[in-house]
């Protein structure tokens, strides 16, 4: 996580000032719960809402960390410092809780808090791709397989494309959020030999999470080796979205570029640059978050009822993974809203072969005008080989070749170059994917 | 994908005749559609059916071969062979379709097909699971954290924490499943230039999947990567229960142990040796499952509209992880069935530490009886040091602690030496996984 | 490993044959060294060589497995089966040895043939690119930073660089070789217990290898870990030449092309395509080979004296990386030796932007030419917007900006749109890398 | 990195005091290059130097983040400030470079210091190593395959084992970092257009590199992804030996222990605990470590002359892990060093089976006297299973057995359980190691 690709919205998630307000609900929650069951009085919960409901000023952080240098132990430093607000009924606070309940259940609700921010960017995302997926959804392009011309598809369709892929990580993100909002309060070994259930389920219901079924003590960590799976596969899909604009923008493709603002250098030593420095900055922020997969998976088999190696790893992980992706999803709405796409290069480029990306079109009608599908092909690909070779007109090639006009006349291999034949489902599909077109 | 760990229900799914089948089955269900649209002629569908619809022997399979090695075209040599059974309405067969429709449409067959024999090898591990946590639901052993002795959960609970695992295993591996279920008939750029998207949805919903929303030549990869991304959490939980295993049947613990058979050699070299072999060696496959999730989710940016570099990494992958998972779960289950528990071991190690994982209830006590929780932790710590260092009885101990005595009675101290104490909420936790205790 | 992305020579060191035969010479080699130490019979050792240096032969295969079948044992089997043919003397052989010894100095052996091999298709691949590089020496093409046209080079630099990458993979993998070429027959633990560590010197001599200083049941697996992500580097490397040639292939570009052999088919339904495919091909094999780095690293942290949870792992990736780098390697080589290159389209695209690659010899004229750098970078970028967005020949508007004649003449500024100053240093460089130009 | 993993010595190599000032020297040295063939004159060489060579202080980076944050470029707004050092002299700084030729050879020098740091990090470690090897050299311990006791080894011995695992460690760190030491002055796209190469060659000698041979815009990333995956396999061997501990500190074992120093607490709740949690924490910062391979590798195949996608990627792990693995060597170093052994439970553990771990040498022994391999296996295994069930004596068991004392003596079968027999040869496994025993 570093301030360049941070925003600050994601990285309040991750500061003590939210860590040990989300510490300080955790407890005084467990507090009305303890006080609710008569294990501890009704006056010490009410205390500690009364005189430690307080926002963590870096004074009071101060204070903690200067506790924590002494003890060595952060749970115990928040609870003396919190002591020192509410006085006498602290000592009913974290009664037969154990530091691992507060931290699981403190990483589940920074979870859950960066995955609302994440969806709600991935939700900025679908705007606008949905925005220029309409705005050019008839603009018919070139479509391409393996980087080669095949046949014509439309801008708009791209955008479509890009909008079903960010719709399903709204899906899985959804599920892996609901695969990770589960609270332990169930003491050192998950037994609740010093702590009732019924403490877990009230914190749970209050934090807006489910109770852990069989915590050890720690919340078992396959559930978040699918959540950080999973930014990792949306992370995926960036990378994918980045790639696309990357090749529309190359030099010699040119039918998109990233807006660039007057005023802006390229390149400090070629005047004439504009870079898709965005994208490719995408295309490596996708390969960090994706990197941090392998290590989230090797934190599922902790030894026995927990070891502590998952900690350092999500100390790390936790913060760093969800930053750099609410970043790039960010970045990547602005890419997107600001595209600026050139009609004239992507009607050029469509037309860069002199119509040879209609030669599936040619052969299907040769087949139906009776020639075998073998013939068929030999003679489209005869004619197509030399507009690859010699540069030479596609339709007036074929209207030349006496094979080919044995079965089909002028007019008619004419009437086979047409872009409406293309894009007449254009329709179909936006539909399917927005509902309407 | 190797024999040794392969079994023939899932190898079977990668093989040519499930593939070829497939294949026929998408093309005749298309033939269906077409002719139910009036693209083709209705007798040429019921000829498909009628004289294609054959299991694909070894003969089959090897005319196929013998075709490819031609026209180095494998989709085009399998519809030449059914060409050679369907006769002369073969030529109707995939019109409009090009390969990758056939292609990738059964890879998600084929995935769904894997998934729900996975689906059934996590019905099994959970049967056994369900069955050895009732058995030893009460049976109280040493919880342990950091590998050190804690405080007692029991070993159904342990039974019933891995079981928790895998339903949440299942669950995602339904929705990985439900992800991957899509079917692409949308031409060669996705844009139903050459084909009738009525066609793609009638295929669909024979082969029992939904229509992909928008492909471009291709499913989107980011499915199959999550598909991945799943099977490599599942298999962390597969190494996350083998660890336990491990670390179990470790001979200074030795609470459990793989069946070992009469005859069995643990060992070429030492006859004494009774090794936990198969769960080691489900740590390895569970590496191996892991480590494919990366190359999945590189598979994701690919360019434009596709190009191919996806291919022969699912062509390994796709068997390789489907199969040894497959391989893997089957042999934890079987794990689980067979293993023996050593009820006298796991009262020895409960109790060798000689009553110090009783030492929070005794702080807890202390707490409760007056004294302050930091008196109390160090009275603890002191004479818990003791045990440590000296191998003395903690009980013995705080009975001569006169700081311990003026707070606790002997009869009390006494009575906080309780596994009852500890296992109290069992029932609690076992109804929350299985729905009884 | 699949066979389609495999070459026999590398297969071969994997299959039985080759290994029973190096498990062979293991065994008939430290019966010498313990004949000579007088630890057995000389005629025994004798023996072993007289009548077991055989051929494996599919039946002997074939008798191995059935008794393998039997004692569930590889090593026992294989021993058994040898006894066969020695006969009484065989008693004497693997004497004080364990499995490990003869499995692990094995895997060394095989994993030194298969660098060898590698180094071999190196060589191939290294030689395909010199002679490219010499006959497109001085070939200038443009140039391009992030997609974008940034300055000329040449067609033969970017093969040189290639090569200098392959050059390095070279000396990498030599050094990997080296790092895993060490033998180990020391018994049970390592501790040569029941066998003299003369033994382990001399087999090692007679293998090409060193002596394991320590192994404990196995040779360490951080050798294992470097060689396999030296094997993901060079990938990496591969995967960086094929995505210079796919990207020089893309049909706006269409520099270079894969050869495209007459009569070949580029797609099934669409006859004018050629696409390449083959290093596409390239880029999915390079993310599978990478993809083992990460379960060879997590093979390292074995218990203990070992557990056996590595050995799975290599099974599969000890093969599958091998021979897939190996035949990535060899179609590389292949794709390098036949690219046809397009120097048209090179000096097309060259010149595609009306001379904008110029613009920092501009800019550096303008500032030797006494404006600053700032109003010269200005000057510069204005007229190049102006090519971007209008298409104007570059040296036509600075001629007739006023801010810059006023520092350079007409005549002045078209000597600044020179190639040859930008190819001026490429013999240097050629003797950097070939130590000739 | 986060400051809770971070050593100064590490962190300062990456902060921008360092940064600048390695910039500072690759522009000094290269006016000085410059300078001598007559490039620029002679006093702004001497000018840069008399009036730049000044220390980074904080108020000139606040300067050139002020600048950067106008110009949004930061080797601008670092050229920026310096000219306000030296005045009209500094126009002829930087003159033919590009911004990547300070960036990469920047991050070169950043990563040999790193290394540098790192190796004295594995020096430490291997002095610890060695210490404890020597001092633990002949007591007799369990050795473990499987995680069962097998034969005995020594304490020392496990030492002198990691120990060659670093050594290891350090020629693979020397061979990257010579792989990384290299400096690219080559300009917008590696062809020496604007710079003469020797400029390269000069600035690299005085920097301790050697020049690029074929730099594009940049250093070709393999050497990163060889760098940092060598990294990745020093954290598998902190993993390695970290593992070891945790193992041996299990509560059942307890063969060593962290040194776990007065007045500190292993649990806030059970006042009882003494975890291993540094190695447990060494385990997590190796799979952080490990986790950066990956991206490293994809960063190879960057586009053409580069693209920038590897820049953020590299921000990231770049100090990550170096800072983190520096960290991690340490806090190994630190355990090491004071690592407690407790030799009685090594004696007791290595008692547990009742001689059991004799077992082959009883076996060998029957076999010498006669008895076929067959026989004496089932013999022994007879006996030795009869110990795991009945935790008999196994000595015992032998001299009761009919069998086994036809063919040998109760005096013979004593002398075989002799722990000597073992260590025999751990002078010479140390002099392999240590050049010494």
């Amino acid at each position: 996580m570093i301030p360049r690709y941070s925003r600050p919205e994601m990285t309040r998630i991750w500061e003590p000032a939210n860590r040990f307000r989300i510490w300080f609900e955790i407890e005084a929650h467990a507090c009305d719960a303890l006080a609710e069951i008569g294990v501890i009085p009704v006056e010490a919960a009410r205390a500690v809402w009364a005189r430690g409901d307080l926002v963590y000023t870096p004074e009071r952080i101060a204070r903690i960390d200067e506790i924590e240098r002494e003890t060595k132990h952060d749970v115990i430093a928040f609870l003396t410092e919190l002591a020192e607000h509410v006085g006498a009924e602290s000592r009913f606070i974290h009664q037969g809780m154990t530091s691992s309940d507060v931290l699981d259940t403190c990483l589940a609700v920074q979870l859950t808090q960066a995955a609302d921010l994440l969806l709600a960017d991935i939700d900025r995302v679908l705007a606008a791709l949905e925005k220029r997926a309409f705005e050019y959804k008839d603009l018919a392009c070139m479509g391409r397989s393996h980087g080669i011309h095949a046949e014509p598809v439309t801008i708009g369709l791209k955008f479509a494309g890009f909008h079903a892929a960010f719709q399903r990580a709204r899906v899985r993100l959804l599920a892996a959020r609901a695969d990770i909002a589960t609270c332990a309060i169930s003491g050192a070994v998950g037994t609740f030999a010093n702590i009732d259930p019924r403490v877990e389920v009230h914190v749970a219901a209050k934090l807006g999470l489910i109770p852990e079924p069989v915590s050890t003590q720690v919340i078992p960590r396959d559930r978040h080796a699918l959540f950080f799976a999973t930014l990792g596969v949306i992370a995926g899909s960036v990378e994918h979205l980045a790639t696309e604009i990357r090749h529309l923008q190359r030099t010699e493709v040119r039918e998109a570029e990233e807006y660039f603002s007057p005023g802006q250098k390229g390149s400090s030593a070629m005047p004439h640059k504009r870079n898709p420095v965005l994208t490719e900055n995408l295309t490596g922020l996708s390969r960090l978050v994706r990197g941090m997969v392998t290590p989230a998976l090797e934190n599922i088999a902790l030894w026995h009822e927990r070891d502590i190696s998952h900690s350092s790893v999500e100390r790390m992980i936790g913060p760093d993974a969800t930053v750099t992706l609410d970043f790039a999803l960010n970045r990547l709405a602005g890419v997107v809203e600001t595209l600026v796409i050139y009609p004239d290069a992507v009607a050029r480029n469509l037309n860069q072969l002199g119509g040879l990306v209609f030669s599936q079109r040619v052969l299907l009608a040769l087949t139906q005008a009776g020639m075998s599908r073998e013939d068929s092909y030999k003679a489209v690909q005869r004619n197509a080989m030399k507009v690859w070779q010699e540069g030479a007109n596609f339709l007036d090639l074929l209207k030349a070749d006496e094979q080919v006009t044995a079965h089909l006349t002028a007019p008619v291999l004419e009437s086979l170059f047409d872009l409406g034949y293309h894009t007449k489902h254009v329709d179909t599909i936006f539909c399917r994917v927005f509902g309407r077109a």
